[in-house]
């Protein structure tokens, strides 16, 4: 049998996805214990984390496992990422070793990765978390590439689920937010995947010069409408939030300015009102639509103090999810249920 | 029934705090296991530890729980703690978020911040250990603030009666030490508070100028003479130790100049005989008082190498039994026993 | 019963060194579980680490015991290492605390301390390792210390014989490699101990200027003799790789300019051909030798990608034996079996 990894949630059958969000429910419910005696997850955050590392580690506990944490260039060694580099210069262990090593000691790999080049071209073929997958004879659950995290739209499809009920033919707006930093896109495609799978009627809205990748589009419209929903994208904000179920505000950087920090910042100056207030969340579906991010979230900033603390905020509810799928993925992968 | 937290030992009654000591005892002596199965703590620590962290981790595991260990600015995202902040600089994630979220996954948080700002009049106020407390639903523990260190006040009680057996009406010396830096006022404070509780003669020897927070003195006063005990102010470091039972030396720094580095810095010049060593040893009651520290220690600064080194040391008990009152504070909130 | 150290594999009796094979061959079979339940070990890192940690935190979580990590300077305490410091700088805590304190929380330390100084007439003393084991009252386990990293030594032996099959007499070639840093001797010595521990006849090839220390070859050589193999120094290395049935190459800084960065550079430039190549391999002992490093290794410098990659290559393996050595060294020291 070929290993499995998890490292997109479009790479998994739609009746896989929603096996998983079943799985994950039962965890949730507290009727499933044990499972994972003796196992071992060996986690490698190339980027900083707070709700995936207490989560993942969480989750192997609470089934009998253990999860390892390491942190090359902090703890653990600096690691290189070309598969071709003469390795003359500071860092000190590739990743072809690291993957080879680290499945000979633990069950499964989960790998934070964030996209640390200058080349969109090169960095949307997401080589690193896929070159772990290729050189670890374990199962590799992507904790956050250069373009997907898997387990955050896990987690927003279970979310999206228990506050909307039925979601198929119900809005769900991704909204562009500003920022103080250009961020990656992992997590709004993976977001707008997560809603696609749910059949839901995805509006992309963003500031010109701020589209996803091609493919992500391609990807999110697809599998929308294999599920009975649509994508439409759209720079008309306030447009967009009327009458949405959902509302997720995310920043992200432009890939057209990939890498070119001061030409993208200039890109997003102006641009503060693109920010979710209590307004906006007054105009969703009668009133009262879901907010919902993968937090971290900078408060004041891509979204009002006052919507995070209101009724209408799914963030901690959608944090809280990211144990209980992450025990369904742990369980699938390399568990007994 | 609303949640507890264990913030400060003078905030629970005494009655409480000696069935803490109590539970402790048992502990140590092998009386109590398990308890904590399944049971998750969550640890933020937004300043170093080696005891704590160390102590902590293993508690949890000896009664079958897990510890996590975050820390903010290293592997985890930097916190902001003002709970206004409109979050455009380099803070990521906001204290009120992290609060929340790690409730969801763990039954109970722990949190070690020490005083950042350069206001005493605002940092006295603690909030942040406070806010944590207001913004998670789990008991939260302090592990050192900007005032309390309440698990090292357990762990100097539970010592002081190993060592001196009936404590009411013996003398403990807090005694103000030179050290390089400015340190933090919470450990002094906790000490002296637990030498209250046990009701002994507290006297706190310091320079002019180097008196603890006023209302620390209230606390300190009030629950000494509660308990049949006493509290003293002295500058005269050699009467302070004459006849003591207990010393404690200790360095803080001047809460006149907190915040002003250079200020108090030329404070403390001059005063490096303040310092505990073995000439100061002989003259405690009987030669044979005991010397404390809340460790780390700066060995023949704060306090001579002969005197960690010799049979009148208490401070490796003292670090050992901030396992076991932990244990009991742990099993106490979120165990059962 | 005094406490026993695993401090350098010499310094256990050969009978022992077999014991401790033979228990780690158990291991690896899955023929022992559990023994260490409420076992703590912890772990303190003062370098960085992969393979140790994880197999480390791995093998005591297997066993149903726990591993603490602490690293000294990231979130934990600076070490002072001098044992008669006044300690008015830096350093915030001493070893001699940690060590005593460690022992009251755990069953068993572990170290990793690498070489600080600039003067090898110091160093070589290895004080700081030997200190650990002085001030705490439970075995301490060298982690890889200024002279030598036994744990590394117990996987190079353990996989010498699984690869090897019978060992006496067979050619194990240390060999010198370039590197674009001066690294540490006590990977290179624990891997010639090793060799010589299984009777092999073992080749040190390394340029002029680049010895072990005087004691290491007394130690590889005896040891050797004493187990029925040899010790051979040369700077022939194409000589010496001919007809080896194992290539170990490693880099080490030359010790007469240690601590001297710019001198030891300069003693390196022009070397960069001691390197492990596929041209190499194919003049082994039938063409069929096989290649080996400690991890982590610098890609096409130490050693190509295409050793690494090749079937003969057991670099993976050496890795993976880490674990199951590490598992008979804390039953060993702390478990029962």
């Amino acid at each position: 049998m070929t290993k499995r990894d998890f490292l997109a949630m479009e790479e998994w059958s739609p009746e896989q996805i929603d096996g998983l969000l079943a799985l994950a429910r039962r965890c949730k419910r507290g009727e499933i214990s044990g499972g994972m005696a003796k196992k071992v997850l060996a986690m490698v955050f190339m980027d900083p984390s707070l709700r995936t590392r207490a989560s993942m580690e969480t989750a192997m506990f609470l089934h009998g496992g253990h999860a390892l944490c390491l942190e090359p260039g902090k703890g653990s060694w600096t690691l290189e990422t070309d598969v071709d580099a003469v390795m003359d210069g500071t860092s000190v262990e590739h990743i072809i070793e690291a993957a080879r090593v680290l499945s000979r000691y633990a069950d499964a790999l989960a790998v934070r990765v964030f996209p640390k080049g200058t080349d969109w071209a090169v960095e949307r073929h997401d080589e690193t978390i896929r070159n772990f997958a290729r050189y670890s004879d374990k199962p590799v659950i992507n904790l956050e590439s250069s373009r997907r995290h898997p387990c955050q739209g896990l987690a927003d499809a279970l979310t999206l689920e228990e506050h909307l009920g039925e979601t198929h033919g119900k809005r769900f707006v991704l909204m562009w937010a500003w920022h103080p930093k250009a961020l990656p896109t992992a997590v709004p495609a993976s977001a707008a995947i997560a809603a696609a799978h749910l059949g839901m009627n995805v509006t992309i809205a963003r500031p010109a010069g701020y589209d996803l990748d091609p493919d992500d589009y391609t990807a999110i419209g697809d599998l929308a409408s294999r599920r009975g929903g649509s994508l439409q994208i759209t720079d008309d904000v306030d447009g967009a939030v009327d009458g949405a179920h959902a509302i997720y505000p995310k920043s992200w950087g432009s890939l057209a300015h990939f890498g070119k920090p001061d030409a993208e910042r200039a890109g997003r100056d102006g641009k503060r009102d693109w920010r979710l207030t209590m307004d906006r969340m007054r105009r969703t579906a009668g009133g009262k639509g879901i907010a919902m991010h993968c937090l971290p979230v900078r408060r004041n900033v891509e979204m009002d103090g006052a919507v995070l603390d209101s009724p209408q905020s799914a963030v901690i509810d959608e944090a809280e999810n990211r144990l209980h799928v992450q025990r369904a993925v742990l369980l699938e992968l390399i568990g007994s249920h």
